[in-house]
């Protein structure tokens, strides 16, 4: 109960801030409109930091499916947790959307065009392509969650109560790793590196009645999802492997 | 009094420092006219993180009415000292934003538009709609609260002689927490999340003879007040009632 | 000598950067030509945080007349010190903008603007106002001082062998004090609050060769000198003041 | 091995994400495309902090030939290692372009300009002048390597069982290093400052089949290879000058 609250909280800030920047962007008539980038890329950095301060201590932070999944790969995170933590984090990433879109709500009732009405919600691709968006995927996590283990001393799961997560490698090096991978490797998918980041505001964005509405990408949902974990796991067998040369 | 007055040069710095940026940004001729709004959320942020280093040491570093009020209700902070506190936060802030004009005055001068003549002192929503902006100020101020309550460690408060405040969380911690908010739930009504921030360079605005100045816009100016009291209040509240479930 | 050395090194650092990023924001076709006040700015900060880094250790990194001159009325550094401080950041910042110049040369020889061919060397103001200009520098600089004496612990003096300084502060907070100032305060008059920042390049302007080169400003170069020591024994005079209310 | 492989990963990383932010600015229909100077400087110091997080406690992290000849000229480092360190350098800077190239392909096939197609690749000057980007290379590498020796302590090359490198100076000091030097000296000729980086990824381009594709610019590539290690050498013998006078 302790995991799934903290999880869900921590979600739910990150997409409540992650959701709430891309609205701020891409809507009009907002204080930053067409403000760019830089702004997407620092606020889903610091959304993760606060996810990270808030999640950390009670259910180590893994805000992220892909995180859960990896981290158990790697035998460092118990698989009987993994159903209570992702859950959490849909839910929370779906909420945390959805009280984004009432705090832009006048904004969102101010254009028309569907995709601009979408983007706040899930990811789309800049050239859809399932192969390459897939690839886009599956790297941008596989240096996210490689990184983690890579840094987070395993030792540490016999030692503290806590299970092993973001919040151990530290809010401000998470931050700045998941703000990298933004600025470089997220100009062609919009990096969710996160299936939960995705799925949940994509629901939302099913569920909210919007005048204009357009598609919630369903056909294109599943790479977010699958690129993340495959990403993800590509990464836990790779620090298997290294384990044994490095340490 | 020492808390009084590190409160007051807390303030002052943050408005001095947060209305200087706003009209930097605003007004013409400025070295950073139309620089956007990664510059004013950068400053706002670090205004803050200078303001807590500045008082953290001496009154905890409020300088905000609600963080005051949020933390008193949680059961960390006396209500005795709010008054003081507040009013501190109020008049630092009119102070702030006062010099912060004198700094900026040549470049007043070469404005008419009294939107923008009013726009470094207090917020205004961008899409004027009660409802909504109260809303968004809630939603703000309740993560920046919620954050702040849940990181610091209510066992402070019998530890140290200080009051507990953002100075217990961090300097950086907090900025960034604020830089976030800004990024991500500013893009409505500027995100005042501060009754002080607000009110105190409203009072301002109206005092000081600007030639072209119009509105000091009170009928909207219970909305940056009340919003953020009803933020930190949720904040609490949720805060109190989870405390059983995670600690 | 090794303070002079350690102060010199430091100072041609932070005119190296500080100088080097005005050219390539300023100058036409780098890299980064009209890339804003952000990048200005962020790199004045950082370039504060290195010649902190490298100086720390050995001078305690004052790097500006205006800290070596608040310092000793604060009574935390010794009079004596202070002309050997200053003559090396004059020197040193000197020397920083020459290899800028160095640096930035061929673009240099595509502008025949003499406005923008100064800029990377000395500050000039938005809107000419002695008066103005005046007080800009000397609330920046306070803000400055003030808070590098209010945050650094007086009672280090007695302790360590390396004069009181910005390392004692901290090299990335005092990054952060000089990053908000210039956004917020620096709109007006480039934010010198650094007499040696000033002087030093606009001597190493007036020296060196270059085709179109228009005035060095020295009807305005007494503002960025005097109103920088103003500021700082303001900020001096404030914080003997406070101490007794605060500590 | 172990040194090897630590190097190779780290340039690996490097590179995946500096080559992928300048492909996301530069290329047509990114998300990122078009966002300027910032975006680049800033994606590039992450990655080197990105780096050193990884491979500091396994090689202290060198992840540029100019580290490990200055350290190796400055006494902190073994001539032995060096030919390794390079090695692994080079080849996990072309490798981790390689990986840039295939997740932002899509874009890649969307532009006909050859010099856009070379620009995630290797620098080319914006102003081509052998002389002056030579010395562009040789100053941007000399503060990078002056700061790196000056701020770290060599007599930690007796304690520690790893060798000496960035790692030692702290994984943000040294991206905040590399932020400054690219946003101030980076403008002239993109800021190499490591030959690894440079040549890797040049080979790289002259390997991948790419329709429109023009020059690998090999008439340009000695300059940020003897550039950097030019400066390199300067700061090493300017710091085994001064060590006596400072310390």
């Amino acid at each position: 109960m302790k995991y799934f609250v903290a999880e869900l909280i921590g979600t739910f800030i990150l997409l409540l801030l992650g959701s709430g920047v891309v609205a701020n962007v891409v809507l009009p008539k907002t204080k930053g409109t067409q403000s760019g980038w830089m702004v997407i890329t620092t606020a889903w950095a610091f959304a993760v930091f606060v996810a990270v301060v808030v999640a950390g201590p009670y259910s180590g932070a893994h805000i992220n499916p892909a995180v859960s999944v990896g981290l158990a790969i790697a035998g460092e995170f118990s698989w009987d947790l993994v159903p209570i933590y992702v859950l959490a984090q849909v839910i929370g990433a779906g909420l945390g959307a959805f009280v984004a879109w009432i705090v832009y709500r006048d904004h969102y009732k101010e254009t028309t065009d569907p995709d601009l009405l979408f983007a706040p919600f899930g990811t789309a691709p800049a050239i859809k392509n399932y192969f390459s968006n897939f690839i886009s995927e599956v790297v941008g996590t596989f240096v996210l969650i490689f990184v983690i283990l890579y840094s987070t001393p395993a030792s540490l799961q016999d030692v503290q109560q806590t299970p092993i997560g973001l919040g151990d490698l530290g809010a401000l090096p998470v931050a700045i790793l998941v703000w990298v991978i933004g600025l470089a490797l997220g100009g062609t998918t919009g990096y969710a590196i996160n299936p939960a980041r995705d799925l949940g505001p994509r629901i939302a964005h099913a569920l909210i009645p919007m005048k204009g509405k357009g598609s919630s990408g369903w056909d294109y949902s599943w790479v977010p999802i699958l690129g993340p974990l495959v990403g993800a796991a590509l990464a836990a067998v790779l620090f298997i492997l290294l384990k044994d040369i490095l340490i």
